[in-house]
């Protein structure tokens, strides 16, 4: 929102209380009441009031939040793997030779099945790989700041940037509030996501844990360049999200927000024998109409199947996006 | 300082301003006036300062520091590779077939020439990997705990955590009193450090960057698990620790404190074309008495030859520890 278009006066019933043991201001206005709210409302008030039996010191308050289908939509495909296939389309008819790779030729079809196979989603991160290396990092940051610039969401006609989840912004400006430090864990790309998380999210670089491959550095003309490449890649999904959490922030989680199967890990990694109190929530996409509703059965990303089964037994809280969330993105 | 022995009376003489242009209580009082002090004072201040040209917003305010010969010292050996040491002794009555690896055997007999060897020390790594993999992260920490609460410095007789160097403490200190994230980045490992530099230094374990391996997760008997492997060994040295800082952390650092040429890399890229005002800082190791002397030739760790020659073009601060420090450790 620009300076030009101040934010319309705020609705008195906006700031009402929700109920009598929240009196504040209601710093959760997108989630409707209900078990989903509460919990999460009930949780930050436990480990963060002195005095609590379950107060948690503000060192420890670590939040972890997947992105693709939890902060923002992953459909119709990633939107890392949308900006790789504009990637490939604008560099094809300067480098012909990309063609021949079976994975760019999926990508051109639109055969997103053959990308997704594999556990780890092998195909698609062939593709991220070849639009992600062999260049500097200074370069890659250029690329993807261009693409957001550019770039229309297909179905929304808005920069991808704008379609983050306003309740999830929300959430993780109250745990800012608390004293949590939210942590962006992701299958993503660390590099790409570290170019907008702070404008999106305002949550810093630093915090983001993502798939990463090596740079290589080297002083060429006597500037220091670091260069991407694709040796060692670690791919930040399901049994590596806590590995990535460890090796990464070397903390333990308090707080996990994911959305699949591929969060199931670090779900258990948080809340189970936690010698804190933990808190798991699972975003269920179930509105086709105002974003997309899939879990077991998605032609993307995203499939929620185990986790989902296991949330009543660990006490996971699952957010249907239909029933609890009264927005979805934030108002144009 | 345990709270039966409380800090003797501040001596009033220590809080008197060092200089006309620095009025306000000193706070480096264990740094000598001089060159070094003085570029240290002047660039926190020019990039502090609200107005100043070169004023830095605080989310840029990144200083980096190596450990091992910059924070504590590195002599007769780094103090990890005396914690292997000191775990192979203890392990190899209950696992005889350690004795079997050559590396084992030299650290048997203090070959350290051996276990130095190879521009990344790939000997002592391998000693270190063997004492760092094959438990749970838990275990591992435990046996850091036991190590740091028993084993003494073999020429100071103090914990090696108590052997930190007092000038650098309050450079800590200065450098964070004044908006900046001070970020180990370090040769050691990762998961070694994290188990005590809060303690130790006051920096929190997901602002150390490391040599990492990767972790496997699992659930065992239900409850989540985290191993220590040695697979995709990263080595958070010389031209890695550029790459370190931008795999961990995603910013580009404007100080950098080092004193090997293990550090030259992350000063390059710490202080050459960097848009934003830096700085690079240099521990030259000139004290025999109170501590160690060494550059050129060193048994240990901590060879400075080329970052040396290339600081004046630079304009790299070099701290000579015998002129620029009027006291190395804390007193007892």
């Amino acid at each position: 929102m620009g300076p030009s278009s101040p934010r319309p006066p705020t609705d008195p019933e906006e700031l009402a209380p929700v109920n009598a043991s929240h009196p504040l201001p209601d710093a959760l206005p997108s989630w409707n009441v209900g078990a989903a709210k509460d919990a999460l409302l009930a949780f930050v008030a436990r480990v963060s009031t002195e005095g609590s039996a379950d107060f948690v010191p503000p060192a420890d308050r670590l939040a972890v939040h997947d992105n693709d289908g939890t902060l923002w939509p992953e459909n119709p495909l990633p939107f890392q793997a949308a900006f790789a296939f504009d990637e490939l389309r604008r560099r094809l008819p300067g480098e012909p030779e990309l063609a021949a790779d079976p994975m760019v030729q999926a990508a051109l079809a639109g055969d997103l099945a053959t990308l997704l196979a594999g556990p780890h989603f092998e195909g698609l991160l062939r593709l991220v790989a070849l639009t992600h290396a062999g260049m500097t990092v200074e370069e890659f940051q250029g690329c993807v700041e261009a693409w957001l610039a550019s770039a229309r969401h297909p179905r929304f006609q808005r920069p991808y940037g704008a379609l983050t989840y306003q309740p999830m912004q929300e959430l993780l400006r109250f745990l800012e509030a608390h004293g949590f430090r939210n942590v962006i864990v992701s299958g993503g790309g660390a590099d790409f996501m570290r170019v907008w998380v702070e404008r999106v999210y305002g949550i810093p670089p630093e915090q983001v844990v993502g798939s990463t491959a090596r740079t290589t550095f080297a002083l060429k003309d006597g500037i220091p360049v670091l260069t991407k490449t694709l040796d060692y890649l670690f791919v930040n999904d399901r049994e590596g999200k806590p590995s990535g959490i460890h090796q990464f922030i070397g903390r333990r989680p308090i707080l996990c927000c994911g959305n699949s199967d591929g969060d199931q890990a670090m779900l258990q990694y948080t809340t189970i024998a936690n010698p804190l109190p933990s808190l798991g929530v699972l975003i269920h996409h179930t509105d086709a109409e105002r974003e997309y509703a899939y879990d077991a059965v998605t032609k993307s990303t995203g499939k929620l199947v185990h986790a989902l089964a296991e949330a009543p037994s660990r006490g996971w809280a699952v957010v249907d996006m239909k029933r609890d969330w009264n927005a979805v993105f934030a108002a144009d």
